[in-house]
C-alpha cells in the first residue's frame, strides 16, 4: 500500500475532474469456482484499489464531490469470520490508513443513496463488468443501471494512464518476477516435457513471493493461437515453444512478457528467418516511441517491417505501405502491437479501450486493426506493451486463400515451407518519459543467438 | 471423458428419478478478475461435467424427461474465435461424443423454454451459485427464479454421492497429486522461506500434469486459522506449519489433504503432544469406518477423543460424552470432521448440505455442530475426508474465558503453554467399501516419527 496521501490526492483530482455528483466504487467480490465457498483467488477491483488501496472483498465506497465527503461500506468480522479467517482490522481503522474517516455496515449504503438520489443528486458508477456488480446495482438503484458515467470513466482513465514515479516502480518489480517466470521457462524445457510442466513452473516464479498471475499462461507449441490456454500437449525437438506470461506483484501491478524459443536448442532456418522478422517488427516499434507519436503509427512501423522481411522471403510482395494501409498484414500479424499496462494487464479495459488507449476516438473495424488496444498519442507516464508477432494460422490462410483475399500483396503457394513456425512473438514493457522511451525491468534473451546460449548452455 | 455410455445411463437414471418436466443444465461461463475477458482459469459447473462431461464455457443442455430428448445449447466458433483460440470441434461433435444428437444454437434455449412452459410444462433447475447463472435464470424465465427443484436436486444428489469405481480411480489419482503437493512441501520448508514460497511450490506440483487446484492452498503458521489464504508470513524455527491443498485431476475431480509438520525438524514437547492427540482423533474416526454408521457418530468419536486427550494434559476434565455432547470440545475443534468429496472438495455444496450430507436432515445450530457437512449413515461408495483437528484461536479462547463458557470442562488456565501450537490438523481420503472402508491414493507421513524422519532427513 502507498502513504495515505497518494490515495488522499488521487481522490482529490477526481474530485475536482468530475465537479459534481456522488462517485460510487464497487469493490470485488470473492468469486466461487464450482459453489459459491470454494472462491478463485481474489482480486480487488482495480479502480478501487488505486483510489482506496484496501484489498478485501465486500466493500463500496461514496465520495460526495459536492460535499468533499467520503465514505467507505463494508461488515466488521464475526466470532465466525475471526475462526475461519483470522482476526482482522476494523473497517474503520483500514479506511484511516487511507484517509477515510467514516465507515459504515455495508447496508447502509442504500439509505446514503436513496437520500442522495432523493434530493436530485447525480449518482456516478463505473461499468459493471462481473454479473455480481450488474444485479448490485440493480438492487442499488430499483432498476436496471443506464449507462455508466462518462466524466467518471474519462477522469479515472485521466490519472490512471499517467503512472507516477511509485507506480512505475512497483511495475518494474512486476516485470522482473515476469522475466523470472521467463527465464525459467527458458531454462527447464526439454523436448519430451508438457506444456503443463512450463506452464506449471512459470505459475511457482509468480507465486512464490505473494503475486499472482496477472493473465491465464500462454505456453504453447501452437503459438499461432493468439490465446491459447491449454497446456496438454507434448512438446518435441524441432518445434517452437512460445510462452506469453507475466505477474502481478503484491500490490496487483502487471507485467507482461513474451518470449519464443525452440524446443530444442536451435531454430530451424525457416524458424530463424521468421524469427528475425518478428524482432526486426519489436524493434522498428521500439525505435519509433516518443512522446507525441500516435502509437498507431507505432502499430504501423511493425506491421511495414513484417510486410518488408516478408516480402525478402518471397511469402509478399507490393508496395509496402499500401499492403499495410490495406491491412493485408494481418494475415500474419492479426492483432495489435501493445496495449496499456498498470494495475491491469490490459489497463482499464473494463473502462473502454476507446477511452484508454483512443482518447475518444473511434477504433477501426479492420480486421487486425480493430484489435489494437492503443493507437492515441503517446506521453510521459504512458506504460504499455510492445509486442508484434507473426503467425501461421491454418484456418485463416485457407480462408483468405480460397477468398482470393489480397492477392496482390500475399504469395498463397509459398507459405507452406513456414507452417510449422505457427506462432512467434516477443514482448517487453516500455515507459514514455519527457524525452523517449525506456523498457522496464530486466532484459531476457531476444536475439537467436542470445536465445540459442540459453537453451544450449542450461 | 468417460465413455459415451456412462454418461447416457446416468442421464437415463435421472430421468426415470425426477420423473416429468424438463431439466435445465446451466454449465459455467468465464468469469474475469479485473475486467471481463481476463478471466480466472475455466472451471466447468460440476453438475454439468457429470452429465454432458462438456468442459467448455457458454454451454446449457435441456433433458425433456416427458419426451425423453436431449439437447445442448452454444454457440460454434467464428474465425475470429479461432483465431484467438484455436481450431474447436462444432458442438454438434462434441454432443456426439456424450451422446447427445441434438445441439442448436444459444439463443434457441430461450424458445424451447418458453414453448414448454407455454403447454403448462415444469422447468426444473437447481440453484444458481453464480451471479450470472442467476441473471441468466432471470432472463430466460421473464422474472427472479423461485425455489431451485427438489427432486432434481435430490436425484443430482443420489447419484453423484454414490461413487462408480471409474470415478474412484480418477479421485485416487487426484489424491496422489495431492499426496505429491504435501510431500514436496514437506521437503522443500526451511526456516526464513516464506509461506508464499510453500503455497507456489505446492500449486506448481498441483498444475504440471494438466490439473489445477481443488480449492485455495492453505500453506501457514498461523493454522488456528481453518480458512487462512494468506501467504506473507516469513516461517521461523520453532513454529509448525499446516498444509491444507489439494488437486483437481484434469476430469476435474479432487483431492484434499491436510499435513502439519515443524518448520524446523522436530516438534517442540508441546506440539508433539498437541500432534498426537489429534492424530489419535483421526485415528478414532478412521476405526469408526464402516457402512451404516451415521458419519454424525464418527465425528463424536473423534471429538471424544480430543477430549480424553485434553483431560489427559488438564486441558479439560470432567465426563467425556457430556462435553462432546455440550460441544466444549468445539473450543479446540470448532470444526467437522470431514465432507463428502468427487467432482467438487466439498462435493456438491451448491445443492446444499441438507441434501448431501445430511439427507434431508436439519443441520444443528450449536457453534461447532454446525460446521460439520457431513452426518448421514455412510453407505458403500460414498467418499469423504477425515480431517479432525485441534486450534488454539486466541480470540474464541478470550471470549468463552469471558463468558465463563463450558468452566465445567475447561482449565482455561492451563491454555497458555500450548498457545503456540497454533493449529493441528491431518486429514486423508476415505471411501466407504461394503465391507469397511479404504484409504485412498499415496499414504503421507502421519506419525511424529515419520515426519520428524522426513524433516529431519530431507
Amino acid at each position: 500500500m502507498f502513504e495515505k496521501e497518494v490515495y488522499q490526492n488521487r481522490r482529490s483530482r477526481l474530485r475536482e475532474e468530475v465537479g459534481h455528483g456522488l462517485l460510487l466504487f464497487i469493490g470485488n467480490n470473492e468469486c466461487g469456482m464450482n459453489y459459491a465457498d470454494n472462491t478463485y483467488p481474489f482480486r480487488q477491483d482495480s479502480t478501487f484499489l488505486y483510489f482506496f488501496g484496501i484489498d478485501r472483498p465486500g466493500l463500496t465506497a461514496l465520495v460526495d464531490v459536492d460535499e468533499g465527503k467520503e465514505m467507505i461500506f463494508g461488515d466488521d468480522p464475526t466470532m465466525d469470520d475471526i475462526v475461519w479467517m483470522g482476526a482482522q482490522p476494523t473497517l474503520r481503522a483500514r479506511g484511516e490508513r487511507v484517509g477515510i474517516d467514516r465507515a459504515a455496515p455495508a447496508r447502509d449504503l442504500k439509505t446514503h443513496v436513496a437520500n442522495a438520489r432523493a434530493r436530485g443528486r447525480v449518482i456516478h458508477y463505473l461499468p459493471p463488468y462481473r454479473a455480481d456488480h450488474y444485479l448490485f446495482l440493480c438492487e442499488l438503484l430499483g432498476m436496471p443501471p443506464a449507462a455508466a458515467s462518462l466524466p467518471f470513466i474519462r477522469a479515472v482513465v485521466n490519472q490512471r494512464n499517467y503512472k507516477s514515479p511509485a507506480e512505475i516502480e512497483q511495475i518494474e518489480q512486476a516485470v522482473d518476477i515476469s522475466a523470472d517466470m521467463h527465464l525459467a521457462a527458458m531454462r527447464l524445457l526439454r523436448p519430451g516435457m508438457k506444456e503443463s510442466e512450463i506452464a506449471a513452473a512459470v505459475t511457482a516464479v509468480a507465486l512464490r513471493d505473494g503475486g499472482q498471475l496477472a493473465f491465464p499462461v500462454i505456453a504453447t507449441i501452437n503459438g499461432q493461437t493468439l490465446h491459447n490456454h491449454h497446456h496438454h500437449n507434448v512438446t518435441r525437438d524441432g518445434q517452437l515453444f512460445l510462452l506469453d506470461a507475466g505477474a502481478e506483484n503484491a500490490m496487483h501491478y502487471a507485467g507482461d512478457l513474451s518470449s519464443t524459443f525452440p524446443v530444442g536448442t536451435r531454430f530451424t532456418e525457416p524458424q530463424k528467418v521468421i524469427y528475425n522478422i518478428a524482432l526486426a517488427a519489436h524493434r522498428a516499434a521500439v525505435a519509433a516511441l516518443r512522446p507525441g507519436i500516435p502509437f498507431k503509427e507505432v502499430h504501423f512501423a511493425a506491421a511495414a517491417a513484417i510486410v518488408d522481411g516478408m516480402k525478402e522471403i518471397g511469402l509478399m510482395h507490393g508496395e509496402t505501405a499500401a499492403a499495410v494501409q490495406a491491412g493485408a498484414h494481418a494475415l500474419f500479424f492479426p492483432c495489435g502491437t501493445g496495449h496499456m499496462m498498470g494495475l491491469d494487464v490490459h489497463d482499464m479495459e473494463n473502462l473502454g479501450e476507446e477511452w484508454v488507449g483512443y482518447d475518444g476516438e473511434p477504433k477501426s473495424t479492420l480486421f487486425g486493426l480493430k484489435s489494437l488496444r492503443l493507437a492515441r498519442v503517446l506521453e510521459p507516464g504512458f506504460v504499455f506493451t510492445i509486442e508484434p508477432g507473426i503467425y501461421f494460422i491454418p484456418e485463416l490462410i485457407d480462408r483468405w486463400r480460397s477468398e482470393k483475399r489480397f492477392q496482390e500483396y500475399i504469395h498463397y503457394d509459398r507459405i507452406a515451407p513456414y507452417m510449422h513456425v505457427g506462432g512467434v512473438r516477443n514482448e517487453e514493457d516500455y515507459l514514455v518519459t519527457t524525452d523517449g522511451k525506456r523498457r522496464l525491468g530486466k532484459y531476457i534473451p531476444t536475439t537467436v543467438e542470445e536465445v540459442e546460449q540459453l537453451r544450449g548452455g542450461a
